[in-house]
């Protein structure tokens, strides 16, 4: 009654149904042989990202819950996709799980894989299943962008502006109040719950993404996942150009002010060093921002905000009550202390 | 002195150096960014597997040297490209280690990724890196076969033989071998040495496998991963016929009978039930053989054995010493009893 052990073979049948369900025309042969077979798709690109997720290091079984694990098994693989500007089709899924996991965790697991997968139209077209004392997961997903048109990090200009998709350091403050919800009391239910949310069940910001891909008028993307000192730092370092960004502009949610205060960590602090935010960062092309903001605006998304111009000087500096520091890469390790 | 604790950035570095130095005009970008970035191929379909190798469950540190161990890795699921009839391209890895392993180790292992990679062409272009107590390796591969033509599972034709590209059950002597090596004292060295090789650093058959699948002679084609009994079955399941094999036809090296009177078990036993053997298991399209089997000569590779025939009844049957028997999925499980 719920409490029956996982088996391999009932893995394998459900990532097979699965497969078979959702058929597509330039998917040739889904689960089911040694390779999964897809056709060219004309006029895009190929794009390909992986990401690993260790029990205790990138996630906790005790307030994880399964669905919504199974929901950011994919999520955080869409939320790379949408950083190229590019769309999902297909994912390969490992997983390995120590032999007491109970079969209803599984389904629960997967079932949240899929209401992601579906969400985005993306197949299921492979994957392995293994047992083992820590229960990990590795996803690949294979998207396509427009022919030439990945948004790499590479390309931010000069006198670009730097925006961001949405508030920082929710998912960071989030994955606090997990740890230690009691210490949190004081804080209005709703708000501590929007913040779990964005630690345990982040929404990949594909529809944005793919619109700023094929806009044609971003200079630079990624995703912010290791949070925004590091990731910013990334782009700078790859377009061997600097950043600013302002301290002021920097947005939050309802609440947040509050919560670092019982974190014992500043706002700032935690809007740069927090992880796992999966919002995108971004720069705009020269000239083309009012274009673009309306575009967002049109296509019911956004808002989104912008913190920062892309300078020559290198690093990525932070300007607060006046005075510029210098933030590169004091960003979020996974498992660190 | 080479007990030097591995470092998140020392492997991240290596996966990098290695994408920079093998760049190729059809991969647009490697690693670096959110994803990797390739084009189209003209006239090609993509193939993709991916394969999960746990410490414990499909390997063990104590008699597997790291570099071995690094082929092996790439190997597995080169072989499943091989079994399409496909040539590997791209690959992405994940690797989750354990705080203990020296960074000799990792280096050692990475050593042995790059020559598999390095010796069929095959590009590192994204990975993910994390602690954890159990060592687990995932590696994906993105592979290709021409247009239409990748070999499947289902498309076994009754009447048509059936080929192995190589002596079957080494690989699980040899496994055995491993794991107690004390027990084979009697038997000759380089025998031992030949069996343990197969299971510690099998080689992929691409050359052969994208050989049969230009020819268009290849009728159904699988890897033998799980022994004859279970592959021979997928086959025959998914191509709603049956099998009708040999003994005495089966390959074995010198020395395989004297290894499995030590084990234990018959030879045969051995042959339709040892694992990860890697050779390459297909049918030929009727009246096909002679060509086919001169074409494999033509290009040096071979020689395969002819073990049986495809039949209209359901099942994998073995005829030995005039009776046959139904061995469908009788196979191999990894970490089973």
């Amino acid at each position: 009654m719920g409490e029956t052990r996982w088996s391999e073979l009932d893995l394998i049948r459900m990532f097979k149904d699965n497969a078979t369900v959702n058929k597509r025309s330039n998917l040739l042969k889904g689960i089911g042989d040694d390779c999964a077979v897809f056709e060219n798709i004309e006029g895009r690109d190929w794009i390909t990202t992986t990401d690993i997720l260790v029990e205790h290091i990138h996630f906790d079984r005790t307030w994880h819950p399964p669905r919504l694990l199974g929901r950011k098994s994919i999520a955080v693989n869409f939320s790379d996709i949408a950083a190229m500007g590019g769309v999902p089709h297909y994912a390969l899924i490992s997983i390995a799980i120590p032999v007491s996991i109970k079969k209803k965790w599984i389904e629960q697991w997967y079932q949240g894989v899929n209401e992601m997968l579906a969400a985005y139209d993306c197949l299921l077209i492979g994957g392995d299943t293994a047992t083992s004392e820590v229960l990990t997961i590795n996803v690949v997903v294979i998207g396509s962008v427009p022919q030439k048109h990945a948004v790499m990090r590479s390309s931010a200009g000069i006198g670009e502006n730097i925006y961001v998709s949405g508030p920082l350091g929710s998912a960071g403050a989030g994955l606090e109040i997990c740890r230690n919800t009691s210490l949190f009391d004081s804080v209005d239910r709703q708000i501590l719950s929007s913040m779990r949310g964005q630690h345990l069940d982040p929404e990949p910001e594909i529809q944005l993404g793919s619109l700023l891909g094929s806009s044609g008028m971003a200079g630079a993307m990624q995703d912010l996942s290791d949070g925004l000192a590091t990731d910013l730092a990334h782009i700078t370092d790859q377009s061997e150009v600097g950043a600013e960004i302002d301290a002021s502009a920097l947005p939050a949610v309802d609440g947040f002010e509050q919560v670092c205060n019982i974190i014992g960590k500043s706002v700032v602090m935690m809007q740069i060093s927090g992880g796992e935010d999966y919002r995108l960062l971004f720069t705009v092309k020269k000239q083309t921002d009012d274009s673009l903001l309306s575009l967002i605006e049109t296509h019911g998304l956004g808002p989104v905000h912008r913190i920062g111009q892309i300078v020559e000087r290198p690093g990525v500096r932070l300007l607060q009550d006046g005075i510029y520091n210098d933030i590169s890469f004091q960003g979020y390790q996974h498992g660190g202390a």
